[in-house]
């Protein structure tokens, strides 16, 4: 575990503070350079890529980078155009937007520009992302599962992700939007895979030794099965209830930091 | 842990069929004597007595119980009533209804009808509690905090409950409601308790021998919180969110079930 990751993330829980304090957006200018950032923005998950793209310019552009710009990728045509590729080629940071997790890899997987980004991710240049950005990052995503709901058979829809960061799965807006459930499941599916639910305005930056360490002003919830003894996933029928036994349940909040080698977190007191 | 565990509880979460299978509630009619069944009603969580004492004195008519009464104690004065008393003295089976739990305490708590209902317990007379009735069930009980949020300083209260269940807080209507935040909170809070989160239409049947098994359509969950490594739960502000490291959980479906004593679950094939 932990052996692929290869370079620097900032995995956001969404909703991160735009107007007050900025902590996590100030984290992503600071890791993408500072005053020398050149951030690409990269909206292909929003419906609304041309809005969503311009406010966060506005934002970076207040936070002093260099140059922010957007790419909106609305077609697969656009993944494969060479000054696209140029430009995240010449980007010290990217950030992708929250929209739906479905969009970004369905328009970018394999293409130029998803191999743009694996190379930028290798050369160490942060890749960022919010809600459905959060969610494309691992290897394998979440894309569907009502919150507030008790882990249930056929309850959750997963996809192919963008693969920077593997054996993990990430949900977003987590204890916002009641996730635990999804995750559980997630996670009793393949106990391999460590299921990290992340809050709003809160995120992790994952680092090239495998850990990570938790930013903003709410919590980070790890699930690890590798300790279950017994669970029913593979026999559910759609709806039916889960079995579960002896996961492990760590909550993080800023400081606080995870091994994803060895599966233990710590504090900032121990970082 | 469980050596307090004295008689026959059915702790519900919330929201248990009515109209269908009732699968629960023909669980409480059968272990409270079946048709020779006497299950008096305690409505004093409700803030419309009257109606949701009559609404269970129908459904428990339906399921053919000897007779099903109804008593609405909205005053300290009536938990002193001889006749009251009388009425659970000769109970085979006592149901507490949804509403406030702290409306069950402050009317019962060192009542006659407090003392009655311990003794009641202690003969082996069964106790059933849905949504509030349930809350109210252990000698801790959780009376507020928010759904749907990361877990926080201040974000949960708690106050003295019933006590026929030691060692254990319970929480209600808890995926729908996503409550998983404050269970996780009152387990940092003393991990010597263990947090027992019940989904509507799910129950818990606690058992003399310090076991229970789940009864309903959705799920159980149970925080353990003995091998917690680490919390700051003693040091934060309001609103500052919590570090847990290293809680256990399980999701335990219908047949599925709870050593308390040693702190492990079993399903229904080990059972």
């Amino acid at each position: 575990m932990g052996e692929k990751v290869r370079g620097h993330l900032m995995i956001i829980g969404g909703a991160e503070d735009k107007e007050r304090k900025c902590d996590i957006l100030k984290k992503v200018v600071e890791l993408s350079g500072g005053e020398k950032a050149s951030i690409t923005i990269i909206t292909a998950a929003a419906q609304n890529p041309r809005e969503v793209g311009q406010n966060y310019i506005n934002i970076f552009e207040k936070l002093r980078v260099r140059d922010a710009v957007a790419l909106n990728i609305e077609t697969r045509q656009e993944a494969f155009r060479g000054e696209i590729v140029d430009r995240i080629v010449s980007s010290t940071g990217i950030f992708f937007t929250g929209g739906d997790q479905l969009r970004i890899t369905s328009l970018l997987g394999g293409s130029p520009v998803y191999y743009a980004l694996h190379a930028a991710y290798d050369r160490g240049v942060l890749i960022a992302g919010t809600s459905a950005g959060a969610s494309a990052m691992s290897d394998i995503m979440l894309i569907g599962g009502d919150g507030d709901q008790a882990p249930k058979g056929n309850a959750i829809s997963m996809a192919p992700g963008m693969g920077l960061l593997e054996e993990v799965v990430i949900d977003q807006h987590f204890a916002q939007r009641g996730r635990i459930g999804r995750l559980l499941l997630a996670v009793a599916q393949n106990p391999y895979v460590l299921g990290v639910g992340i809050d709003e305005d809160t995120a992790i930056l994952v680092n090239p030794d495998a850990t990570f360490t938790v930013v903003g002003s709410q919590t980070v919830t790890v699930v690890d099965g590798k300790e279950v003894e017994y669970t029913n996933v593979s026999e559910l029928s759609p709806g039916e209830p889960l079995n579960l036994f002896g996961a492990r349940i760590h909550v993080l909040s800023s400081g606080a930091g995870f091994n994803l080698k060895t599966r233990k977190p710590f504090s900032k007191f121990e970082n």
